[in-house]
């Protein structure tokens, strides 16, 4: 039997990503106060990583030790995906020596073949399609920094840039919460059809909006959140400095000029890591609108909801005193080695 | 002094190999019901890993994390042996910063070095010589899955192919617990000389039997369990894919024409990870006869076994309470600070 | 506000030393005694490695696992310092994410800049400039091997060989306790004004003396403690063997020779790695006076006592008591998911 995963948020409903977030907030103020659930006790995640990273991998191992249990950091070359061993196999083994399991893949195919063979969760922790635990992460960052008298459903997002897995991601979540979303970004790298069609599915259901446009002033206007991303673009498409600043540079670079047409009150958001001077200058970076450190943070917040909610069958710590004839048994075997 | 090791099933009596098979599958039971023995709190395992591998390390992870103790992985690369520091010296530190020690090794004389100089057990993950923690899962698997009737001692074990590390344990074990061998290869990667007279001592001690043969109808006539594993060979002398098909292909690829051969009960294992459509078809591996994902799941199994036995006396959970004079200098130590 | 860190010891008093050394021999103390305080619970230490290290990265892990906690092994390569991201950028967003930091880095200014922006405790695990939880390892084995009738201060301490970091902290370290330290090296390879001038406050402060001077008769008499390093001299500066023993051997080579120019109870110490034959004998490093295996287990004990003082504050188990409120608000949502 296949478990649930999280490979793509477009296999929820918002209600269901309404409480993973609700979930995250909850577990971070537990924290915050010094009260640790013990909710993962005893449980292993294996995490397959095909490319380095630090803020996944950090906030993953992170949530897993905060909430009682282990995660195994399987390094890009480690583990094969595919080499000697077939994906299908790896995914049948690996279901049976941990309990969860994340991966971060080079091409979202591959963490989709190990969701279908895995009987234990699978999570997407980024592919070159998208990355959802970076959106959930957002969806708390935003909820805790919303306007005054705003609601969610209220709030216009701007992603600034080129039309990366985390401009894609932003855009899924946000038509899926019924928000208003913009990719403002030069023709040739902004959302594609295939994305165009998923947000338009979703503002169908939640009532949202969204629109792609190299036009600055009708992009910003009364911007609540102003997001950005590098500007490498993707993988083997990678573009050498000299092109991309050729294609972004200044137009796409947020600066307070920028912020200034957005909301007064309107906060900077990037998913890190920012080249400074690029896609971001130092002055909006470091501002107080920008909310970048907190948005870091709360990788590791929507991490412990994701795990938890994907494990809530599973969860809890079983009493000592239920297992009296195992226990009993295992150690009049032991004492008689 | 030194510590009891695990380097060699050959180095322990038939009697002490069935008192850690039965043990690991105690501990598989207590785990399954959800009871999760902290027999290896404050433990840590130091795992020293000359070649990148994916059962034996997430086993032994999982396996430290699920009875309370803690794993560290030292990569390929991340420690030298023999190379800045002598195998002597490193063996002698690491024995003093960590509770047990695993190594798999590119050549069977580094992981008896260590063993040699270590204070605490030394447990061999694996190296060109013989595979040791694979043996008592794949006896554990066994044990499972006995025909109707049999006991273990009663059962016919082919192995088929080349005399891989994983070929030459299957046999020690088989031998040392009076089961009947086959290792069924083409000469010249038959079971050697040096092999065939362990296989002989440990059959004249316990009444098993071996045979050695490249006569398919003789090796499978009545087998219980058909083993195969991968045919690339050994380290340097490995095999390119024509060479090793020109020498096993067709003959040694376990097929369902040859799965017939054997009894009608028969069961399917390989140690995995597995070239699909050169020592085995598809259609065997993922047939009902095929064992492969359990036996990957019962390296956890005898993991958790062989960690328990060798630190058998000094399991256990110190009573805070036995503690009371230390821990009240302690915390009158830091609350001063 | 930046925490208290642990990049240099003279940052800090003598008295602030004696403290940490103190509570290291104490928490040995519980340890060895099979009570293990479980001081930095739920904690999680971020360790950042730019070269490959076995004593500290495994002193690390296994200190926060005994007490306790988790530590995340970032290796070399899997976590760029001002490579995509700017260290500063680093530090803080690692410090939204682990409750405490170490580095092991190849230039000093790279832990000094990690400390300046990390909002929690940073470590530093060896630079090219200094080696402080070696330093504090070694205080404790000296306190642990102080010659019949002696303190500290009465103790001579030579260092035979290269002016590597090693040297100058444990330079460092002996001045600031008021002890006589002797460098006893070729002249081009002996500690520079830079660190003579820091030797020279701490004498001042403390009473302590120091000498650096090729004259093995001055420098050996009445030394209680003799130490030595490798001779591959630093990073990009790195000297070849024949290069080495040209400037060094034979006059450096600590053998049974040197030794007995020492006091008659002189114990050899060695950070280790170790290159037998070039800077010491085998007869030296195996004989009864030699401490270099102690001292190894020491960084152990140094590095828990080092994490404990650092986290001084955030310390202890919170009663779940304290906690219903949380408790009832997070199960509740839990159970309605």
């Amino acid at each position: 039997m296949q478990a649930q995963n999280y490979i793509d948020t477009n296999d929820y409903t918002k209600e269901e990503l309404m409480k993973i977030a609700e979930l995250s907030l909850l577990l971070k103020k537990c924290i915050k106060s010094n009260y640790y659930p013990q909710l993962l006790r005893h449980k292993t995640l294996g995490m397959i990583f095909q490319q380095s990273s630090t803020r996944t991998r950090v906030s993953f191992e992170t949530a897993m030790a905060q909430l009682g249990g282990h995660a195994q950091y399987l390094a890009p070359g480690q583990i094969q995906l595919g080499g000697h061993e077939t994906i299908e196999d790896t995914s049948r083994v690996l279901s049976r020596l941990v309990d969860i399991i994340m991966a971060r893949v080079e091409r979202h195919k591959s963490v989709f073949d190990l969701a279908e063979n895995s009987t234990v969760p699978v999570i997407n922790g980024m592919s070159d399609y998208n990355h959802p635990t970076q959106e959930m992460g957002d969806i708390c960052t935003m909820m805790e920094h919303l306007p005054e008298g705003k609601t969610l459903t209220d709030c216009k997002v701007v992603f600034v840039g080129d039309a990366t897995q985390v401009c894609a991601s932003l855009g899924f979540i946000c038509t899926k919460m019924g928000m208003s979303f913009v990719h403002y970004g030069p023709k040739g790298f902004q959302l594609r059809e295939n994305h165009q069609k998923i947000l338009a599915e979703n503002c169908k259901v939640s009532g949202g909006s969204f629109l792609i446009t190299d036009d600055e002033d009708k992009a910003l206007e009364g911007a609540d959140f102003v997001y950005t991303d590098v500007w490498y673009g993707l993988y083997e498409a990678e573009l050498s400095e000299e092109e991309r600043m050729k294609i972004f540079y200044p137009k796409y670079q947020v600066d307070m000029e920028m912020m200034k047409k957005a909301a007064p009150h309107a906060k900077f958001m990037h998913c890190l890591p920012a080249t400074r001077g690029e896609e971001v200058t130092d002055e909006v970076m470091d501002s107080d609108c920008s909310l970048v450190f907190d948005e870091a943070e709360n990788r590791l917040t929507s991490i412990r909801g994701i795990l938890v909610y994907l494990l809530r069958d599973k969860l809890g710590e079983p009493e000592e005193a239920q297992f009296d004839t195992l226990k009993a048994e295992l150690y009049g075997f032991i004492n008689k080695l």
